[in-house]
């Protein structure tokens, strides 16, 4: 299955400037997708920050997912940082000045600064897209701008369709602490799926939910049978 | 200044059936404290992947936070991977058992379990905290249940009050790219203080927030002026 990582580059969410809202958008569209979330990094608008994860989660994950530090400012530094993960050089890109030229933009240097990518990168058009998306090796760069990242990654999201995942979800009113040992023996039995356990407070009905997941739907309905079977369960509307 | 890494470990953040409110927190208050987040990271329930966060993020920052992992259950890894980031084994720790005891709970092997600390690691007692909070060199242990969390943080919150940072906002109704090589130069003018700027969409009055930051009241100040004096001031109120 597809795996994925997340880079969310910028000071202003370390800082709490502004909340985060691409890392959470993308966990929610990777599942949809079927794609599997191994890491989220947030990290400052350094070089060597950006170089050193960009080039970690390249090699951990299928696709990488960069968000923020793409704009025209001195602050923005990802795609120097991205070109220096795979030791490349930045080259100006003819395709990206006359896009600038067609939207009159003055191509002094920060326009020039806007028209570089790393070399051997990719440029994706997209429909209803002002700029092509920039993918270096499994790397995509998209734009911190909420609206903008979400445009950008659905232009290229049917790319990282995958198998989904089927979820039960078995709620108890059994303490955590009373059900660990049978749970490890549940999830003993059933290797296959993922089972997780999740302890909640104010919720009046119960006091833990049990995950089971796979993408084997029936491999999902036998571990839940097995986990109703094991625990005191709890209905929930 | 000192400095902060947050660590969140669970594969129900990455696979989206929770939302981190954790980090999000931890941001805000840090900030309130004086303390400079440098990085945060979201990992899945692996031993080598939490060891191996723990140990960059230890030598990253002055402190590090960790999230969740920390309950009975079969997937809850992370006072194990703690151990394994500095290399050391894990032994119970009587005064925790006697607390389990006290609290009427089975010694099983879940409670043993949950009795366990890294050998060389500090129970730092909390009031009105059912368990003490778990401290392995300079990193912090902290639940991942969000009242909880906060709980056990605000008990030992006080030990990193730092100092606070100063922010100043300009508003600009010029776009980023027009504004950004004479941004460029203020922040060349003020290395002391650090220069953001945000492009937004969808705001009537205003096309950029540039924000600068320091811990030196009067640099925010010099540096405020030298921006307003340079872009486009919009009023907002």
């Amino acid at each position: 299955m597809a795996t994925a990582a997340i880079v969310v580059i910028g000071n202003e969410i370390l800082t709490g400037k502004f909340a985060d809202e691409n890392g959470p958008y993308l966990v929610r569209r990777l599942r949809t997708l079927g794609v599997d979330l191994v890491r989220i990094a947030v990290i400052p608008d350094e070089l060597d920050a950006i170089a050193e994860e960009v080039r970690r989660c390249s090699g951990l994950a299928d696709h990488v997912f960069t968000s923020g530090g793409v704009g025209p400012t001195h602050d923005d530094l990802t795609v120097e940082g991205v070109a220096r993960a795979f030791d490349v050089e930045l080259e100006v890109r003819d395709e990206l000045l006359a896009l600038m030229d067609s939207y009159d933009l003055t191509l002094d240097d920060t326009a020039r600064r806007m028209a570089m990518a790393p070399q051997g990168s990719e440029l994706v058009p997209g429909q209803h897209l002002p700029f092509p998306t920039l993918r270096v090796r499994n790397v995509w760069v998209l734009p911190g701008v909420p609206r903008l990242f979400r445009a950008k990654f659905e232009s290229v999201a049917a790319r990282f369709a995958g198998v989904r995942v089927f979820t039960d979800r078995v709620h108890t009113d059994e303490r955590e602490t009373a059900i660990a040992e049978r749970l490890a023996d549940v999830a003993a039995r059933h290797p296959e799926v993922d089972i997780g356990s999740y302890p909640r407070w104010g919720e009046a009905s119960y006091r833990v939910i049990i995950t089971c997941e796979s993408r084997d739907a029936e491999a999902v309905a036998r571990a839940a049978t097995d986990v109703r079977n094991t625990v005191h369960v709890v209905q929930v509307t």
